[in-house]
């Protein structure tokens, strides 16, 4: 057995990884605790330890080495799968010319700067040459890697590997057919009492409470802390220091709990990858979708679900005398269960959500395959806006200008948040099949036993069993949105 | 001119800088936030960034350029300057070999471990054997770097270049000679009242008193910020990102706000650096003799004067209710001022302190000479703490193995922080010639025209001018004795 090879490679990726998890540390600063004067000597740091990860990766070295130990029978089958990883991420790396990638980032960091005035200015105009360029160079990126039958498979595939339009188109199509109609029958019913979610929620009791439930979900504080942020995301720099931060909002209840809760699944995910891999692909985590089924299961499956309400439901009205006293974890279970059509992705429920998700897939692949012109993006929005989820976009702002993402090049992006919420119907419907009385243990705040089974299915595999077969272990089939959808018709149902 | 030239040896250079600024961030981190089971992962990760500064500073394309700007004639002064300097740091820097870099390493690291071993055991034999070999290396690190006349020499001008172990004797023995009578006048005395320093003072008002100090001061928040840690220190990513950190005892009024001002003054020496310079000499602290003139002077000079404490007594008045009600600012004044021997260098008032240092000064002299043997250091540090101060040393833990320097192998490093608050006193009386009305202004709270002053003659300076080159600009004289002992006399004489 070749062991000095597969010693140099491992040593060589943990490099790598040591480099890139300082970039993390650098981010997740800038966006917690950095003074404001320090952002441009901070984006020139990153951009240079970018550019060290990037050289070391594409060192002609490291690819001999990983070249040989392609064919060197001796490695053990998750060595074998490391490497093949490695090397097949080496492959798409080098596909990337210098100039490809400069070109790219001058685009994004303009079409970024036109974003953030288009939108404060209301106008699509502003930004639709910017992001007009930066199409042509998805597309032109598309061409770079390669794909089978649609360009969007090319990008989709940098977040969620191994999925393809076809299949998505599938998921998305039988998701609209059951969804459509069911949230139209919703729509015509009465809506909950929910005044009590707003009012003065003062913040360090939220920031309590935030941490108490993060504790009972069993995130691990001597791995990992949570700080504020004015967008609430998570970050791993080890999987021995994985960081959370949340955003709380003192006049609105709707907010804390279910960030914290979103944050803490990723965040138990990243506690969760092997340290032994680190640094290798067995220590990352697989794709985009699978990590959003970790932190909408918590969010949603468990974090707005009745049993964990009932549990829950003392210590809330603890921490905030008064506020609740004459309301019962049902009234509080309702009243976060709302659904409502409406403009805004990231304040939909849990069910209109992926209507605002489709919308921005269909438009993105739309652009990506040459059938629509940037210029055209307002009027088919606003159309789908009508159609799917019966609403009128007043203006672009509140419209097609809403989200980040595509000012930053994340083309391919979007739909890893519906395949997540499927993802995490379907695992968590099995679950509960396999936990003996997964229910009551979540009403007694016993979720440990919920944890381990994702560690075991999920999150000791790292990057070393693909979605697919993660999907094909636990459930025996494929994503489907039967799951989701059964979740959906008997909590929403009522 | 070689315009191209300057071009490469300037974007080199700060991409070291922004190498090591990252791992800079990273150890701020490590003492401020990092949950526990974070620390193996960051110690690696800190460790790769290292050797890639390392290595990017050791490459021949970087020494041929600097070799190359050497000769150019077309460059301006600090462009000479800066070149000069660098050339120098990398001759330094070459004369390490990777062996002896990890033969050092491995004997710190053995050497810290045994040292809290040996201190929480109060027992020296346990850190004997690890000391010895560090001592060895450190000989030997002085022959590697070569000296002339003492091998101290070559330590020490790693944290003060070009001071010499002559200086520094003639320096520490004028010193000696006045203070040692002097301190025994004043230990006949009677000790002022500081009852009222003891108690329970809330750490939040301590918090927000220390950042209204640091405001006061024109510490700018904009360019840097405050965090906790178990020991206060100061670091820099950029000069436009600056980060203090401080620590907060409730029962003992002594601590936080010295260690506010103190760390401050760093901050604001860092943040005076010029950023056009960034990742340069001209961008760097000139030396940590000069770094701690900076805190020094704030924390006592301006910090411990009675004028500072008029104009701050009804803040503090007001941050602590009942506290402080029937004292005036110079009974406030008194109990900061008290001058006692003692044991423990950290504790020490600001005219004892200074024996603290220089029988370390004198003890490590004597290791690198060979003229003492580690294991006699116990005799003779308890001899001296009874000659200078008239202390008897109960204990090695409460007296040689107080300090964590040694175990990290810093010989050198304790005379700079007399050699600073020798600076501080000197610096502080041009200071005091140059700026009219300086003292009502410390008692208006006014306290611009002091930091304006330290940026002009200081800050801006970088590494451009030398220590020896800032001391007789404002003073016209080198380094001495004579302005700290008048101010020693003036304001402990009576």
């Amino acid at each position: 057995m070749n062991y000095v090879n597969y010693e140099k490679y491992t040593a060589w990726m943990r490099k790598i990884a040591d480099v890139k998890n300082a970039i993390a540390v650098l981010s997740w600063d800038q966006e917690t605790y950095q003074p404001s004067m320090g952002a441009d000597f901070r984006g020139q740091q990153i951009s240079t330890l970018s550019g060290l990860a990037h050289d070391l990766f594409l060192n002609p070295e490291l690819e001999k080495v990983l070249a040989d130990l392609q064919t060197d029978t001796s490695l053990t089958d998750s060595q074998k799968k490391n490497v093949q990883l490695s090397f097949d991420d080496l492959k798409r790396e080098k596909k990337y010319s210098t100039a490809f990638v400069e070109e790219i980032s001058k685009a994004i960091s303009e079409a970024y700067h036109a974003w953030v005035k288009a939108r404060s200015k209301n106008d699509f105009k502003t930004f639709e040459p910017k992001l007009k360029k930066l199409v042509e160079l998805k597309r032109k990126e598309a061409e770079l890697l390669g794909y089978e039958n649609h360009p969007y498979n090319a990008l989709l595939n940098l977040y969620e590997p191994l999925q393809t339009v076809s299949d998505t188109d599938v998921l998305f199509d039988d998701l609209k057919k059951e969804l459509v109609p069911f949230i139209k029958k919703i729509a015509e019913k009465k809506q909950p009492k929910n005044d009590f979610m707003f009012g003065h929620f003062p913040k360090q009791n939220q920031w309590q409470l935030g941490i108490e439930l993060l504790k009972q979900m069993n995130f691990d504080f001597n791995a990992g802390r949570q700080d504020e942020s004015v967008h609430p995301f998570t970050t791993a720099f080890a999987p021995t220091d994985v960081r959370l931060t949340t955003h709380i909002e003192e006049k609105n209840f709707y907010t804390m709990i279910w960030s914290c809760l979103h944050e803490g699944g990723h965040g138990l995910y990243e506690q969760g990858l092997p340290t032994s891999h680190y640094g290798l692909p067995g220590g990352e985590a697989v794709s985009l979708g699978i990590h959003e089924s970790q932190s909408r299961l918590w969010e949603n499956m468990v974090g707005r679900s009745l049993n964990y309400w009932k549990g829950n439901w003392k210590t809330v009205q603890q921490f905030f005398p008064g506020k609740f006293e004459n309301l019962t974890a049902v009234d509080f279970y309702k009243a976060i269960n709302m659904v409502e059509p409406s403009l805004i992705r990231i304040e939909a429920d849990e069910l209109t959500y992926h209507f605002h998700v489709i919308i921005r897939y269909e438009i993105e692949k739309l652009l990506l395959d040459g059938s629509l012109e940037v210029a055209d993006i307002p009027a088919v929005w606003n159309k789908k806006y009508f159609d799917y989820l019966g609403v009128k976009v007043p203006n672009d702002a509140m419209g097609c200008l809403q989200d980040i993402h595509w000012s930053h090049g994340s083309f391919g992006y979007f739909p890893t948040y519906t395949i997540g919420s499927l993802y995490a119907a379907q695992f968590f419907h099995f679950a509960k099949k396999e936990i003996a009385g997964l229910d009551s243990m979540i009403e007694n705040g016993d979720l440990k036993p919920l944890l381990e089974w994702l560690r075991k299915k999920i999150h000791q595999h790292g990057r070393l069993k693909s979605a697919k077969e993660i999907s094909e272990d636990i459930c025996g089939e494929p994503l489907n949105v039967k799951y989701f959808v059964d979740y959906a018709k008997e909590k929403f149902g009522n």
